[in-house]
């Protein structure tokens, strides 16, 4: 394929994505496909000659399009959103245009210094205190992760590092093994599996903090497991908060934590990576407050800031303490710049060497829409939620099961786990909508999150009445 | 922006990626701007008010393009190939409108689907042992990861878990903590930086074994630390093979390593990211004989398959090894299907959570080349490497360092480190093409790695002839 045809199919590209993005609400949302489905459709081995452009478009419609879980229709509900606009897929086809690999400085200037920038641009809409922007001389900065995931892992890497170092200068004599045995890490025990993954990677124990009857975790509880581990010998080290968490949308206490955490020598990383996005309206950022304790900070503008995925944007207090976590120079990827000061590798900040030019997602997106545009899409979202929230609680077959204070509503049948599930089997089998359940206090609950741009009123309430019709059917079932 | 101006920007987008990669040796292939250049170019902070596309784009050539190095520049030479095609482009727009996060079977069947049938194609291309094709019932398979790094970090988890079970059987008495402090993993002085930041990351011991005098590591090296090492009360568990290092792409010889590390319980890696490619060349597959020893085996389709980044190709034999390390089940991951054992959940194969629909750039490149297409790729470019040696070669001033097997040469001027370091101060000053340096056995080594899809003769032709011109002026400066 040359430059001329790629003019053409791509062109061609454009319109196919419109029409499917457009016309996705005719599809349903969950696929109907057994596992294995897709084998029998293609050839087991790859074509020796090449084939022509036109039969691997068909086979999009015929191998592809029926196995996909459509996340961008309006009647996805499930999980938490993943972003998705136009200036963003613009962005995204001059970044595979571009293709440089961002691991350093000198292997594409602009790539770096651009993302450097986006962090601070967004440090400031979330009202970011200083010391996390990185400015001309700042000690601290953002960069762009793939995930939460790394994300965590990247703070809990860096904070063992630190811990190990601090113990060792008072202590010299400790070995690095003996220091790893006694270091203990936190979370809340609502945070995402990824968090207890980080430590499970680092070989670093972690305890889980149980939480208030809002499922947040409350100063008292951790400073009490703190306290007894100290008294046991162990080394508490790092502690994980959650804002937003996946199950409920519940908030740690950070204000109340954080002292705690830096009075300990804990490091304490803010994982918000749902409710990040939201702390650009004013009326959402109290529930950041307390993010000037911490040491690291992350949200996804991937799930719910309209850039593409994958957009994880994370801050450091320090940004020398994830480097000396992870820093290694082999000649051909020093360059001359690097030792100026002024110049950031950002293959230090992160778990791969490699790096896509993903802030141009950021850049255009932050200036088609603008601060109040991208305000307007979270409020709208929220409104949503509300929305359905009002449904549920005016209905006396429901409950609401944690408050609404973003774009996830958590809610159930009143009466057993069994018919809950059986409820969610129906909605699951039904196609029409898709959500997924989450664990409260022993019960099965059920999650509708608003995630795609395009879910509109009519989909709430369309939403809700099928709902209610398969739990009528339900509990009629259940009667006879 | 709604989808009727998507269509408008998104076909302008298109002309303005073609001509940007048809004219792409009009720009200076390395940028001319200082550290922080980019700062007083933009705003420091994000627009209020939503900002016209029009003057976005135009900011795409004041603000970015000067700071872009342009590795898709027939006259980038640096580092190791970026995969581009305009297959992988359109499949690449595809997998952004889809926008699935396919971190389980149910996120979107066809993503995890297509993914492991399009590894079993390239397993087969490569003519892999039948234990790493998933198949319909296999126990092995293939995963794709973003980067050669994250592979390899997967496979030491995997394999340090799997030692830690191991010993503990023998020896329930033993602490986790002890055993992880006895581990000691092993890989050549000539191994990728990353392989030493997975031991970090993953606290456990790494050795560099030392290489023969083409750079490559030999059994009886390794055989020798391991013995030393078990008399010493350590616990060998992991070494990770290299084909085609970074610096000079040599081979280690894996066909006598791999037993050594089967009949110590040594799990081996092969890290092949680089060279991986050409061993879909019957001509170059005698070079991966001895995989059949590996537990795993990774390569960068994104480096020299056309695919571009990210794609990161591994295998296991066995997947449970893999999953075993990882497997966090919260109950919004969970669906249905998975107890099937029909199906894959990817997330437990990988170090995040997310990820993209991949696979189809595999798809879209391997149909529209085709095999014998995507071989003609490999020996052209090999052909180059030739090519570019052979004039080195004719040239008594300077000496080639290395062998020349794949689309790497190593050459320096006869001299010392200082004078090497001169002239490739001098050609990135230039910014006519672009090298960087590696260290072999002391020595200060030029690489010249053909990199672009448009790279032809005459660009290797003018590459040589500057280089001499360049090393002309600085040897008439030194005689003065």
């Amino acid at each position: 394929m040359d430059a001329a045809e790629f003019r053409r199919r791509g062109k061609e590209m454009v319109d196919y994505v419109a029409d499917y993005l457009e016309k996705i609400e005719e599809r349903p949302v969950y696929p109907d496909v057994e596992p294995g489905y897709l084998r029998s459709l293609i050839p087991t081995e790859a074509p020796v000659e090449p084939e022509s452009y036109e039969d691997i478009m068909k086979d999009v419609e015929r191998v592809v399009m029926p196995g996909i879980t459509h996340w961008h229709s309006p009647n996805f509900f499930a999980y938490f959103p993943a972003a998705s606009s136009y200036p963003a897929m613009l962005a995204d086809m001059l970044c595979t245009a571009i293709g440089c690999i961002g691991f350093s400085w000198a292997a594409s200037p602009a790539c770096t210094e651009l993302e450097t920038i986006m962090l601070d641009w967004l440090g400031k809409m979330l009202q970011l205190p200083e010391c996390f922007i990185a400015g001309t001389d700042g000690h601290g900065g953002g960069v762009v992760q793939g995930t939460a995931s790394e994300a965590t892992l990247v703070s809990l890497l860096a904070a063992r590092c630190k811990a190990v170092r601090r113990v060792q200068t008072l202590d010299p004599k400790k070995s690095e093994a003996e220091i790893l045995s006694k270091l203990v890490a936190y979370t809340s025990e609502q945070a995402h599996s990824s968090v207890e993954r980080a430590a499970l990677i680092g070989a670093v124990m972690m305890k889980k903090v149980p939480t208030d009857n809002l499922y947040g975790v409350r100063e008292e509880m951790l400073k009490k497991m703190v306290e007894e581990d100290k008294a046991a010998g162990l080394i508490p080290f790092y502690f994980c908060a959650t804002l937003g968490t996946t199950p409920s949308c519940a908030f740690d206490h950070i204000a109340d934590l954080g002292p705690l955490c830096n009075q300990e020598n804990m490091w304490m990383h803010i994982d918000a990576a749902y409710a990040g996005s939201a702390f650009i309206c004013p009326e959402f950022r109290p529930l950041l407050n307390g993010v000037e304790y911490a040491d690291s900070f992350n949200f996804n503008p991937h799930k719910w800031m309209l850039v593409n995925f994958d957009c994880s944007a994370m801050w450091v207090k320090k940004r020398t303490d994830i480097i000396g976590a992870f820093k290694m120079e082999p000649l051909y990827l020093k360059h001359e710049n690097q030792e100026s000061g002024l110049v950031t590798d950002y293959r230090h900040w992160q778990i791969p060497l490699g790096r896509r030019f993903r802030s141009l997602k950021m850049w255009f997106v932050f200036r088609m829409y603008g601060l109040q545009g991208l305000q307007a899409h979270i409020r709208k979202q929220v409104g949503l939620a509300k929305e359905f929230e009002s449904l549920v609680r005016a209905d006396k077959r429901f409950e609401i099961c944690a408050p609404v204070v973003m774009g996830l509503v958590c809610f159930r049948l009143k009466g057993s786990n069994e018919l809950n599930q059986s409820l969610l089997k129906k909605i699951t089998k039904s196609r029409e909508i898709h959500l997924v359940p989450c664990q409260l206090s022993g019960s099965f609950v059920l999650r509708l999150a608003i995630c795609s741009r395009s879910t509109e009123s009519r989909h709430i309430q369309q939403a809700w009445q099928h709902i209610t019709q398969l739990a009528f059917e339900l509990l009629q079932e259940h009667r006879h």
